[in-house]
């Protein structure tokens, strides 16, 4: 029998947790669910038979170094900045570990010895990254075994509300971390633009947005992610003029999350305190530099061109103009904006989420430039069972599988973007109804 | 015999250590210069008898511990974030510190150990913060005494270049930490206007700024500081409706300072690579969103009403839009900028550096409205001799020389805001030229 421990039970756990369930009979699993929320971890295991729920503090060693020891693989949906102790620990224990993060420099440091020790330290192993690696590897390696030369490289993914649940004038509800969305993008974005090395400070990120076709959902707006330019060596894209990742948003939620930019809403440097002695309109009037009027009049004033009425809308939807008061004590400006959004921008009950993701390729073959996309759309069953806990949690479950099946034999750190991963994974997200659709251009 | 420990011997240093060496036989001192770099300690002591100079590594621990031991008296000249392992080491041995930095949330921290131990952390001593503080109490406890109540403060200073040395379309050159300047302002502003809380993010900082008169150096534009809100407890300012405090510049600096924000090129938050492959153009191209044509043509496009001659003039001096070459091998941004304003906003040797300081105060006494302003103006005698090492320097040693005649006996950590140190203080800068001029409105 092989023991896994899943440590967190949040919102990106479900399908990870349902597919190791569904298959711990013919894999002989048991499956501890550890999270802070002994309920949260209880819900997810159903009472199932060869499963079982436990309270679990991370900041407690004793716990977190006895448990990780009494498994035999552990999963991480922590966030990402609390991987490190629980890799330090799965290296010492020599237990596989595997997580949906970005590999940090901390966690690559322990490379050697996890390879030393025939630890696997799987990362990046979710949906971006993670499919998006497996997906965009699958096709330039692809391309390269027919001889091309790949000059442009632009991927794109969007956690969204789908078309049937978008009932708000920012077509966005929160499917994952709330926190991480507020947050998006404060720092300088970098890409390459035919050639030119390009930068986007954090103050115009949502300014200089692209727009992105898909045959089946419409347009988006995309904004550039933080740094795209090292994908020029993980990916292998020595031929590359063009290398750029964005982010995907409805039409109108970037130039009115600008806004909210411009204003000073997502800073989270400092704190304002008795933040319930205010109003929203209070607190959106301290940081215009107009005082005059009432203050959708000044903020108008304020924005000139950059106000229209869809940005009134999206500010009237949000009450952020209103004696609506602020509950929190105190908070960063992003801490109190964060409060009001999870309210109003909550994925209910019934609602559907929606993944879309889409690779953009252009290459040299046979002195003939080629043009390739390849897109995939996930939507979610409910406000549960999201197409963000899918595509997050499915891959991390499956590969949880190759790995115990002795298809994935790798160890040391490392991210999914070798055949020997992402052709089984892909092969059976596709079987899973998460597919890509090809298009030449 | 008293030994004083000076730790740190740059740019702010040559006031203090002259001021010492001058009162060494009165006070019987014997003053120990330590400093990374042995040469510019050694500068510092010009072979005075009662002093002398050592190499020290503030990171070899052996060594601060035993030369603190070994000294009465520790004044810290690092940088502040290097304060802290040599206040904690004060307190164990029970030695006096000065620093002329702000206290930290860690320097408070150990208060009430010292003040048990009988052990002096005196901070903020400096120009800004120090003579600030003192020379504000002194007005604002006068005002008090007389039964007024303060509605407004505002306080302003600036290290510039004097009108004699300026010879540059910024009119500004570095007289202390340009990594300081070029990083200033990363955060929001915060301060109060009529009652009202008002905030300004980074993104527009220097684009709203105020204009202040002074009656012999003309008009300066002002930046708002970091947190003003503070000031109204450390200050007791119970009835203050306005409470500002700002930075000043020549007339001109901040609306182009504000084409550097707005371009990227001050973001500390990521390293360019193979940075010496780049022109200075092309690193501003690089961050510009439109690639059409020249850089100076782009930018000018893109910056539209912002653009004007002045700021051509200001781009034009530093070289930026020009192929001059990168030569630091990597950086972030703000370091690659830092590098080419060290050339250009170099003070020469016989260049005169200046320190504006003004105080605004509004109060109400005896049903009248009543204005008061408290300015000051220091001229440097040369690059090494500057107004800006005098100001921060002399606050230092006086205070030192205070502690030990046991004019002031305070304990604990402490800063310039109680007449028991900023009367003597302020009379003697006052006898050194360091004076303030009050004007009533």
């Amino acid at each position: 029998m092989t023991s896994i421990l899943i440590i967190g039970a949040g919102r990106s756990t479900p399908s990870l947790i349902h597919y190791l369930l569904q298959h711990a009979s013919v894999l002989d699993l048991h499956i501890t669910v550890a999270d802070m929320n002994l309920q949260l971890a209880q819900e997810k295991v159903h009472q199932h038979p060869r499963a079982h729920a436990i309270a679990f503090d991370i900041s407690n060693e004793t716990q977190r170094l006895e448990l990780i020891q009494q498994h035999d693989f552990i999963i991480s949906m922590l966030p990402a900045h609390m991987h490190l102790p629980i890799a330090q620990a799965c290296v010492r224990y020599s237990k596989h570990l595997a997580t949906a993060s970005y590999v940090s420099k901390e966690m690559q440091a322990l490379h050697t010895e996890a390879e030393q020790k025939g630890v696997l330290l799987l990362n990046e192993c979710g949906l971006d990254p993670g499919i998006d690696h497996a997906s965009a590897m699958q096709v330039i390696d692809a391309i390269k075994a027919q001889g091309g030369k790949i000059t442009m490289f632009k991927s794109y993914c969007g956690g969204l509300v789908a078309p049937e649940s978008n009932d708000n004038p920012w077509g966005y509800k929160f499917s994952w971390n709330p926190r991480n969305v507020v947050l998006a993008g404060q720092s300088t974005a970098q890409y390459l633009l035919n050639g030119q090395l390009t930068f986007i400070p954090y103050n115009r990120l949502f300014l200089q947005t692209e727009t992105i076709q898909t045959d089946t959902h419409g347009a988006f707006d995309a904004y550039a992610n933080r740094d795209s330019l090292s994908y020029q060596n993980s990916y292998g894209l020595l031929h590359v003029k063009t290398l750029l990742r964005g982010t995907l948003r409805q039409k109108g939620y970037c130039k009115a999350w600008h806004v909210l930019v411009k204003l000073g809403l997502t800073d989270d440097t400092f704190v304002i305190k008795h933040a319930n002695t205010l109003t929203y309109s209070q607190l959106v009037q301290s940081f215009l530099p107009i005082k005059s009027g009432a203050v959708k009049e000044n903020l108008k004033t304020w924005l000139g061109t950059l106000w229209d009425a869809e940005i009134e809308h999206q500010f009237d939807y949000l009450e952020l103009l209103t004696s609506k008061p602020i509950l929190k004590t105190e908070g960063t400006p992003a801490e109190l904006l964060q409060a009001l959004l999870e309210e109003k921008w909550l994925l209910k009950a019934d609602d559907k989420d929606m993944i879309v993701m889409q690779h953009q390729f252009e290459y040299a073959l046979n002195e003939k430039t080629k043009r390739l996309s390849s897109s995939l759309v996930v939507i979610g069953n409910d406000a549960e069972h999201t197409a963000m806990a899918k595509t997050v949690g499915l891959p991390l479950a499956i590969a949880i599988k190759l790995v115990l099946q002795k298809k994935f034999t790798r160890v040391g750190v490392q991210i999914p973007v070798t055949p020997d991963i992402y052709e089984p994974l892909l092969t059976e997200l596709d079987s899973l109804g998460i597919r890509f659709t090809e298009k030449t251009h």
